[in-house]
């Protein structure tokens, strides 16, 4: 890494201090200028003529510059990033080899850096990802169906990203770990203190096997409007978006919306309609065209590669009458169980002729269908198979 | 009556006995001619000059008359119309008032006439109908839903079809008569002993309050090709049809088929992906396109006039910082719950500049959200309502 790379790369970090994630003002300045020269005004409080304004009005620009210019003195103005490393930290940055170059698809809003922690390579894992989200108020269905398609996945060679809370999220990791896939756990805090506590022994089980991953830096907490700008990023990283259970009001529909709005396939579980954990999912699959997936084989019919995971054609066991034409299954229901009739008997109750009768009778008999008794055709018990 | 419309209606009734429903022989030779020549045609074995002869092969022709033929001696010539209908059955013809003009979309295989057996008009009953059907081994899920639905609908002054079956078809016919509402079981065997016979209460109260409907006469047991067939008059009768519970190899799906391809909205409600008998709802979600409904008022969004009932649009409640502009959540976000702050530290946490935080500040004070302490802002417990 040259010096300046080196400086810019520090730039990036500092901004994940200055700047809450998808400031889509400070998103617009590094599209023309390097980092270092934007912190440099940012420290400045003005914006020297080298650096490329966007083309926004003066006063928003002005306001930018003091609201992160209010986080300077809290903010560590040369981000240790070998100190991180060597707590397992790493930051990456757009251009970086492990940086997912769809992440671009956010224009304004693509995160400035990532802070990463744990043994994966994310950029690899992303080509074969699909998200599974849903309220942390899961039902035991909920969580049972997350944990069964999410380990199905990582069976196949798919990583599961999801946003780490309780419910459904959680389920999607530890199917996914249960399975030994890769699982990136998105959060909306420092990857230093994953949030919430409670899941602390699987965000350890992440980092060994996956990756915990945020846009904001070491020792942030998490706030409630965090959590629905980090969900940008989940839709965005991923091939595509399942949502398990969500209520109405359930924060995974925010990440639906974005894979929506994104053109990524977004998918939905149904559930009883009488639960109102599944009220989300049967809304977007009845008024957002989320597909109705039951599935990881549903879930790779969408998102795989073309032809790759056809979904099996779900039917039903073929029964050996089914392959009798319909002139031939008529004559079989006419042909009583257990006292014979003759042909003409059943060629009458079937409504068909008496040749076609007698053909038709020849063939069941040939095939094990029938026998004939003294009193006449009967259908033959059990049937061959 | 005149007399010869008489004659027709009995050549009508005298084919329900000698040919199978869905006979598209007969169907193409009643486009073109007078019931009482085809039966008469029948009888003499031959097509006399003066019928007309479908545009088909001879041999076809040659062979369906046998078939009919082959009934006559079981067949009353002259089916008692009149000894019927003191036993509450009534036959409806082609033109007759309360003949459902709907079914002529089933072109060559429409019915060649119906039996009914109950008190209401069922043409009146059709114009604001749903079918509602789905496997005979259905769940407690399945049923109770179907019950609901069938209620709500029947409470709204719609009609419910079903087959009569066990299950959910049983279900719905319950739902509708509890509620007081129209019912229609489409029967596949004669009206005068509706099968199965465990439904026998049940029918006896679709006599009392709805209908019982079979294109085959009094008398005739039901086969399993004929369930198939009948299937075809519950989708071409209703404004649309309604999926409950099927598994793949339901019979609901060969009714949900015809649906579909008379270009009759097609409805299925979801359940657990983890239950058999909601395999076929799903499987027609995702792939067939019917519409996923979660209630009556789903169904009616899909089959009523149109802006008469459409569904009110289903959200979660609506919380009092939902109407919050962005940055003022994101300063409410930042106010410490119980120590409280200074709005420097308030601004530089929410990312915003110092005087955006203290409007904002201002007005969430205003609005009850947060109050002054000595140690500065904090959130006013419990908030405003």
């Amino acid at each position: 890494m040259t010096q300046d790379e080196a400086r810019q790369r520090a730039a990036r970090a500092h901004l994940t201090y200055l700047a809450e994630p998808a400031d889509t003002m400070l998103g617009a300045l590094l599209r023309d200028n390097e980092p270092a020269a934007v912190v440099a005004a940012i420290m400045a409080g003005r914006l020297p003529s080298r650096v490329k304004r966007p083309d926004r009005d003066a006063g928003a620009l002005t306001r930018a510059l003091r609201r992160w210019a209010s986080r300077v003195p809290e903010s560590p103005a040369e981000p240790d990033l070998a100190s991180w490393q060597r707590q397992g930290i790493r930051l990456i940055c757009p251009g970086d080899p492990e940086w997912p170059s769809q992440l671009e698809v956010l224009g304004a809003t693509a995160p400035y850096a990532l802070w990463l922690r744990g043994q994966a390579d994310l950029r690899f894992g992303c080509l074969s990802s699909v998200s599974i989200v849903g309220s942390r108020a899961a039902t035991a269905y909920g969580t049972h169906v997350a944990t069964e398609m999410a380990a199905a996945l990582g069976e196949r060679g798919w990583m599961v990203v999801s946003g780490g809370a309780y419910g459904i999220d959680g389920a999607a990791h530890c199917g996914a770990l249960a399975a030994e896939g890769l699982t990136v756990a998105v959060l909306a805090c420092g990857v230093d203190r994953p949030y919430p506590a409670g899941h602390t022994e699987l965000f350890d089980a992440i980092v060994a096997q996956g990756i915990l991953l945020s846009e904001w830096p070491p020792g942030r907490t998490p706030t409630r409007h965090g959590f629905l700008v980090r969900n940008r990023v989940i839709a965005a990283l991923t091939r595509g978006t399942v949502v398990v259970e969500a209520g109405l009001r359930s924060g995974a529909l925010s990440t639906a919306r974005h894979a929506r709005d994104l053109c990524r396939p977004l998918m939905a579980v149904p559930g009883p309609v009488t639960s109102e954990a599944s009220r989300g999912c049967h809304d977007i699959i009845r008024n957002w065209d989320a597909v109705c997936v039951t599935s990881a084989a549903d879930v790779l019919d969408c998102v795989g590669p073309m032809g790759d995971h056809l979904a099996e054609r779900t039917r039903g066991p073929v029964l050996p009458h089914d392959s009798l034409d319909p002139q031939t299954a008529l004559v079989l229901d006419a042909v009583p169980a257990r006292a014979g009739a003759g042909p003409a008997t059943i060629a009458a109750s079937a409504g068909v002729d008496l040749d076609t009768a007698i053909r038709c009778l020849g063939s069941l008999a040939a095939g094990g269908f029938i026998d004939r008794s003294e009193t006449g055709w009967r259908i033959k018990r059990p049937p061959r198979r």
